[in-house]
């Protein structure tokens, strides 16, 4: 073991050092402040539970991003939170048990077995919201206003809407009698957007010859708003519930209509199909491969808990949202105060603290380096008084 | 598995509720504000580390209370912290490197395989400050001030300090030439304040009359201040390192003597013996069992990372803080304002949170309970314009 050896991190464990730090916990309290402002109450759930609880209903993926350990007071197997959503339906189905609508938030962070994509951290900052109670459309829409809302008071811009609606696929399918395995098959090509491919697979297993036309046009169903107009036209007669979620992406579009973010459609793919039921959305930001937030609707997420809720909700990796915001925040620099043992200067301390003041007091003999210590005033006598100085 | 299995917490986890939440985050904000004016800089280290970086120099008592995992990415075993004061030193040493003085402050969940005591948790959110580079009592002093304003900002009062220095024991050791083993009976039976047994073992084992004698008194040097005084009267012409930690003790008890702190001195007793190097020291309240906070000096902690530097510090559970909180803290509670497409109602919407008014917005039939809201005024429509209302 050699000393640099002890330096070095895990890949994809990254650790904020002051100045970044700084703007992360900025922003942090910027967002549940926020969050509070649109009703979303703060909750602080564990780092760990027992799997049973936390991967209750998630799916494979999130089992897979999930360490686990043996709980020695137990003996049962506990995971650590890859995800907080599963523990936002915990509570929301047992230690609340609210009547209505039930606005819940979230800061804290998450671990990753394994990275989710390349470059991206095993340890993010996971802050977002959950809406539980509310089945309607008006739902979707405040937590996507609220996603679009959070990156922009990050500093974001030119931010990209990625949404879909499972239903659509999964509504063309209801009747089709399609065992699981064929559905994975198709649902694969489906995402690959294989055009050629898919063409060949419905032939081959689809025999009802309006289905397999809707089914061939899905993958062409993405891009602008404009998509949506298409679907209606060559979706028509698909059954209702594919209608209906096409009706739910309109009012979303209509409803950010104004907000400066583009918006881009894709009715065939589909992040997370496993896990959400209804709208599934993510922004992204140019030049930054990864998901900047994402989310969506997810209404049986607490069946597992004895309360099957409508669910709908986002989350964002807050220091993702820090990398890429191009705020100039910088909290006030400091007063440097020579060391002293005069009671008046511990009092012109005090008073400058209590104002809010970041005052660093030197000790005896130190060498000051006045960038390490982040001042740019000093404290200094003049004439028999005390007073702040610039530093140059 | 039935539904209330999946309920069900680890022992000794906890989660913290809406109400409760906001007052953790509330304080959370307070002492990071006050760390700040002390000059303290956050750093955000993160939540797992390999355990050769996480455990260097930490003692075994440590080692036991980390969870274990493996890293799939390099078959390394890596460690949930249970501490974050050797990451801190880590990045002190190593991503810092600055020259003077560091002061750096943290908050962030821990975890421990088991509760450090009764009805200790085992996910404390651990919030504290460090000092690196300072050699003199005047950093103890620091940090033992923050402590005690971070138990006061907290609204906790009544507080006990209990207070130590492991360079009596040590260093009325240093040439006795025992045997790790015989040093450890002895540092057992001191703790232990086993007068008798003491005796005995020491009868049978020290043969210096005068260090016999010094080491019989130990125990007895217990109490409020005036414990100073008995020490340097029985230990008189002890070795110069017991002396200088008696006198440094007596700068201790001297700078903080306006504050409204009981102070309990203990020189026999010695937490974390064989972590700490100096100055040990823990802050406890009336009818709460563990310590509400507690650090020292450790001035060996950056050694394994190659820069072995003074270091001094300390940490607070803050749900353990919250917990003996006499302060009333609870946020504003907010405005309701029923489901409505008026673009008037939205404009008001708008306008309200910009002035960082909660305002919760209702759906579509929603029956509404505005205890579960937490709204305590509404937004109606009173001859033809929109006023604020109270709730009865």
């Amino acid at each position: 073991m050699t000393i640099a050896d002890r330096w070095l991190l895990p890949d994809g464990v990254d650790e904020v050092l002051p100045e970044r730090a700084q703007v992360v916990e900025h922003l942090r309290r910027q967002l549940l402040d926020l969050y509070n402002c649109w009703g979303y109450d703060l909750v602080i759930p564990p780092m760990v539970e027992f799997t049973d609880s936390l991967l209750s209903g998630s799916g494979s993926d999130l089992d897979l991003m999930t360490f686990r350990i043996t709980d020695q007071l137990s003996g049962r197997m506990m995971g650590i939170r890859a995800d907080i959503t599963p523990q936002t339906a915990r509570m929301d189905a047992h230690s609340l048990r609210r009547e209505g609508p039930s606005r819940l938030c979230y800061a804290g962070t998450v671990l990753h077995t394994r990275p989710r994509g390349p470059l991206e951290s095993r340890t993010p900052i996971s802050i977002g919201v959950e809406l539980f109670g509310e089945a309607t459309v008006a739902a979707d829409i405040e937590v996507i206003e609220l996603l679009l809302q959070s990156i922009s008071s990050a500093g974001v811009e030119n931010v990209h809407l990625d949404l879909g609606h499972v239903d659509i696929f999964r509504g063309l399918l209801a009747d089709a009698g399609l065992s699981a395995d064929s559905e994975a098959e198709l649902f694969d090509l489906v995402q690959r957007k294989a055009a050629r491919e898919l063409g060949q697979w419905i032939e081959a297993n689809i025999s009802d010859p309006q289905l397999a036309g809707w089914l061939n046009v899905l993958p062409s169903l993405a891009g602008s708003v404009e998509v949506l107009a298409a679907a209606r036209e060559k979706l028509a007669g698909a059954p209702a519930a594919v209608l209906a979620a096409v009706a739910q992406l309109e009012e979303i579009v209509a409803a950010i209509a104004e907000r400066n973010v583009t918006v881009y459609l894709d009715l065939g793919e589909l992040p997370g199909y496993h896990y959400h039921t209804g709208v599934v959305f993510a922004a992204y930001v140019q030049g930054y491969g990864k998901a900047l937030g994402n989310g969506g609707r997810y209404d049986h997420v607490g069946e597992a808990f004895g309360r099957p809720r409508p669910a709908t909700g986002f989350a964002c990796n807050l220091k993702s949202l820090v990398s890429q915001s191009a705020n100039n925040y910088a909290a006030k620099q400091g007063v440097f105060v020579a060391y002293s043992s005069n009671p008046a200067v511990t009092e012109q301390i005090a008073a400058l603290r209590s104002q809010g003041e970041r005052v660093v007091q030197g000790f005896d003999r130190q060498q000051v380096d006045y960038n390490e210590l982040n001042c740019d005033r000093a404290l200094v006598e003049q004439d028999g008084s005390w007073v702040i100085q610039k530093l140059s």
